[in-house]
């Protein structure tokens, strides 16, 4: 008996060997003298036979969906009728000679691929993971950051580590989760805003992409308690429109990648790759409003945001939309605000598919202005002494933006909740399991 | 005038043309009548010369180091006996014809390349991040965690998020940080260990590079409270030996990429790329106590591990060494120990130029085994029903490893403390400010 195992996907290549497989029970039918078995390993899948006789049928007996085994046997062709071309090892079929158990399973709570809901799947989520659907969900998001990075690379940003514990809840909110930092306080960052502002003084151009915090009160579908966010900050710019560019580089190019290494996911979500149009539509709020005859409000509501999207896809063919020139005052204190164009300031969302997934800005790069901004905010300088050393020993004019990866990855299935696109989802009531009341 | 910046690396095929240059002021040389400047940007740096009668001296005469410009002039060819072939731009200079000033700097604390001590530098982080040393340590730091990700990648490993709250101090440990999450207590993650583990259900292979949190009253050289872990872990193994061989080659692959692509940090800071011999040796504890003529104790402290890495690279020419059997007692609770090679388990760490940078094991993947091992270690089962669901639903036998990457950092340029290999680094005494007594 071979002891190196054969990946499943390079068993066409092995017909009439014997080889060792790999990987859990699929599915499993009985058909009383023959079984036949589903393994799946991280390569794929294949149909097995234990025939009437063979010396792996009492093991075969006990194996369950789930259990973990190697399956020793003898890789034949299938008969020409039984043959079917439009699936991986559709025209083999591995005869099993041997099993090794590896992991044996008590009982399933339900079937691995079972349509449940979402508490549900979140109750057992280290087993519900398992599931095609879910694979393909994290699959996919391991290519969004993966191509967010590489498309920065490219436009020479320098990745960096943000940190998570902070001194100060920084942007005045109660949002920030507390942490008892040895005998003193900390905070849970809620944002790497100020650390990525402070590395466009060595990099100029520069990007992370890490974990942040808020405790707002919120149970909707489009909340979490802990979320990962891509940030990138680059210097010596003119207004937002050339962060706005570069994020527009960055989602075409993911859009663009995932679009065609995971063709598939999307075809098995029947949701259409994003569509991108020639370039994606610039509209200020108050020019959503009019398109959209609500009232000149200061931001939008998310039927606002879902509208001006199914506007954005029928007339400019592209999921994603840009919205500018908010009023100052809704925005974050380090928002630039030219005179020239005040009260709005230079800060966008990139709304897709109805759902803001980015904001950035041009930022206040003057040491005196944003010392004054923060007064006017009634907030203390003096705790923001440290960010403030960043401004104090020059920084050119900057902006950037956040995009919050999992929303990101809902929106580019379609998944109705923002919970469903993450692995681990932190909320309200929930971390792992449900938190008692 | 253009407004069109030209990046520094660029200049030498400008020649005689008028430019316009960003970047801030590195040095200044005021030589009267003249005043010269080096300007930098983030591709590289060039010299500027304000010549007298010109429309920018009086604005010249205001500029000191750290001031964030743009020059407008015209790019001249040095005369032959200026010309300095060693050095980027060395062969132009840029006659200054007009200024704008993007930032003005009141003061500086101290001159940017200078020799601080390292409460001083950490104090004026935002600054210090800007020197020469600074720029290149991270830079050297993004490429790593680049790298790890690649050779991953490479291998098939699928990236995931793990999360960084969780709701139990799981290890036991009194090292977990305590957040206040809503009306509930939660924890900072002290490893994404679990996490990793439940990955290799829907993955086989699967990696994260997770912020970590570790409470522990250190005050060493090598230990940080906040840490960036990169972590894999993977499915189907017969021993400790397969993640092992994973992470040489990561090891192996980030250090010829760093080795080569920024060979010039490594001159800088007169250190030799890391030595890889033909292969890490791997040495069992008690071999390691033999050679080294010490006591065979449960452990190796670091006056040990610095001297076996001393051996390994002069038997060897690694500067690696891999460090297996320990006693299973003094491992963390998960990890495998085989009945025939009790009381020895199948742990490992790797050394780095006399410091552990990593630390991995094949794992327990029996449900009834991990459930017993827990409650040996005192600990109740009950409090990791999520964690255990992975193998009560059937995990195959897994292994893994976590490498700290500001470690890696440091001995990768034999930096005297871990905090100079961190952006921002926490510990007892400092986030980002020093904390008050």
């Amino acid at each position: 008996m071979t002891a190196q195992r054969t990946l499943l996907r390079d068993l066409s290549s092995s017909i009439g060997q014997e080889v060792l497989i790999q990987g859990s029970v699929d599915v499993r039918r009985d058909q009383g003298k023959m079984i036949f078995f589903d393994i799946r390993d991280r390569s794929g899948k294949v149909q097995c036979v234990v025939l009437p006789g063979s010396e792996a049928m009492e093991t075969a007996k006990r194996l369950r969906p789930e259990w973990v085994v190697g399956f020793h046997g003898v890789v034949n062709k299938r008969p020409e009728k039984n043959v079917n071309q439009n699936v991986q090892n559709g025209d083999v079929e591995l005869e099993v000679k041997y099993i090794d158990v590896l992991s044996e399973v008590a009982e399933l709570p339900f079937e691995r691929d079972a349509d449940v809901n979402l508490d549900t799947c979140l109750n057992y989520r280290p087993y519900t993971l398992r599931s095609e659907a879910n694979k393909a969900i994290f699959k996919l998001q391991a290519a969004i950051v993966e191509e967010y990075r590489q498309s920065l690379r490219r436009q020479e940003f320098v990745e960096f580590q943000a940190p998570a514990i902070v001194g100060g809840d920084a942007e005045g909110g109660a949002a920030a989760f507390k942490v008892g930092y040895y005998d003193h306080t900390g905070f849970l960052a809620t944002s790497p805003q100020f650390y990525k502002e402070i590395m466009v003084g060595p990099f100029e151009r520069s990007f992370t992409v890490a974990k942040i915090f808020r405790g707002e009160k919120h149970a909707t579908a489009r909340h979490l308690s802990e979320l990962t966010q891509m940030d990138f900050e680059m210097g010596f710019i003119e207004n937002e429109l050339e962060p706005m560019a570069v994020l527009e580089t960055v989602v075409r190019d993911v859009v663009s990648e995932v679009g065609s290494t995971h063709k598939d996911i999307f075809e098995a979500f029947k949701v259409p790759v994003p569509a991108l149009g020639k370039k994606f539509p610039i509209l200020t709020l108050r020019e959503i409003q009019k398109i959209l005859g609500v009232k000149e409000e200061d931001d939008l509501v998310p039927e606002d945001e879902r509208r001006i999207c199914e506007w954005a896809l029928k007339e400019h063919g592209s999921d994603f939309v840009f919205v500018t020139r908010f009023p100052t005052s809704v925005r974050a204190f380090y928002t630039y605000e030219d005179p020239s164009e005040a009260p709005y300031s230079r800060g966008f969302d990139l709304l897709f598919r109805g759902l803001e997934i980015n904001s950035g800005s041009q930022r206040i790069h003057n040491y005196d202005m944003l010392v004054e901004r923060i007064k006017s905010r009634g907030m203390k300088p003096e705790l923001f002494s440290f960010y403030l050393q960043a401004f104090k020993y020059g920084l050119p004019p900057h902006g950037g933006s956040s995009t919050g990866l999992e929303r990101f990855t809902m929106k580019m299935l379609n998944l109705p909740n923002v919970r469903e696109a993450t692995a681990f989802p932190r909320d309200m009531n929930r971390i792992d399991n449900l938190l008692s009341n």
